[in-house]
């Protein structure tokens, strides 16, 4: 088979965030392509009844520390956001809004809001911080402003949480190949072996 | 440092049993002992709130998938108990009890547990199904029996579960090496590679 990974994230996903540096590339050497998928955790807990990872006891603090660890291991930049969760549904809504137009300054928009929120630990949970950084894309800021404001753009990202959710996804990172789900930056590992082996 | 790799785990958990097949060698390889540690999850769940995970909406379902996908993956026997959760309370007490005795006799009866238990779905709940596998290892299957209702017995794995979470445990299998936590058994890798480097 040789159908696109599907890459399900959250912006506000550190694990995403990793996985967001290395799936590209595991799709080209693989011959796939790749579709970003952002969806809203949040969404996603009122189904499974999780809550943030920072929320619970032990493995909270464990992520915590996990994370920079990740980033040091990496060589990829760290830097925590002074709240958090972040906020991230003028991001994901202005996402899927620059999608439509344009794949790959979607994905470009996408990286630069991880490399903004999760590298240089910047806010990106207002409309204004998501517009500017993609007006740094050449998108029209005010048109983008005023999009984020309409329904149909609000219901782009609630259809595309509610399909992760029927999908199975339950977390951030989560990929789908050739309709197998696996979840977590921990599981890149798998996914290359996946598509090098054609499954098992 | 060359201190001992210590590994937390559930005799209910799946991951817990795909991990005991690797991480005595991991150790080895790397110049290290593992001191083995079974600890009881609905202990560390009442200080996380988590729940099991086939209770858990969509990650239980995915999990269900998952094992067996880890099974072939690794070439390792595979078959999912009736009854799940397992009701491991009589297991890990037996394995501290055999423990103070002897180490070596102790792992054997760990793995074999996990082997009744994953490789062949066999119900390991009871004492009576506890003290047959530690029969197969010549323990004395009459004293252990009298010992699991020991309140010295039953306070030993209260207090290895109580220090587990004091340590960060919160889930199975759990690895620390040189003090630093690694959850999962997807994190094997992870552990290999900080042994190897000493850590970064």
């Amino acid at each position: 088979m040789s159908g696109p990974i599907e890459f399900y994230f959250e912006f506000s996903s550190p694990y995403g965030y990793f996985a967001a540096q290395k799936i590209d590339q595991i799709a080209e050497d693989n011959g796939r392509t790749c579709i970003w998928k952002p969806f809203l955790l949040g969404g996603v807990y009122k189904t499974t009844g999780m809550a943030p990872l920072t929320d619970q006891p032990l493995r909270g603090e464990y992520a915590m520390k996990d994370w920079p660890r990740l980033g040091r291991y990496m060589d990829v930049p760290w830097k925590m956001p002074e709240v958090f969760p972040v906020h991230t549904v003028a991001a994901a809504r202005a996402f899927y809004w620059i999608n439509e137009r344009d794949l790959d300054q979607a994905r470009l928009f996408a990286k630069s809001l991880f490399q903004a929120c999760f590298g240089e630990g910047r806010d990106i949970s207002t409309p204004q911080a998501v517009a500017d950084i993609a007006a740094s894309l050449f998108v029209d800021k005010d048109e983008l402003l005023v999009a984020l404001q309409d329904q149909a753009v609000k219901d782009k990202l609630r259809d595309e949480t509610d399909k992760a959710i029927e999908k199975g996804v339950f977390g951030s990172p989560f990929f789908i190949v050739d309709g197998e789900g696996f979840w977590g930056s921990d599981r890149l590992w798998m996914v290359k072996k996946w598509l090098q082996s054609g499954g098992w």
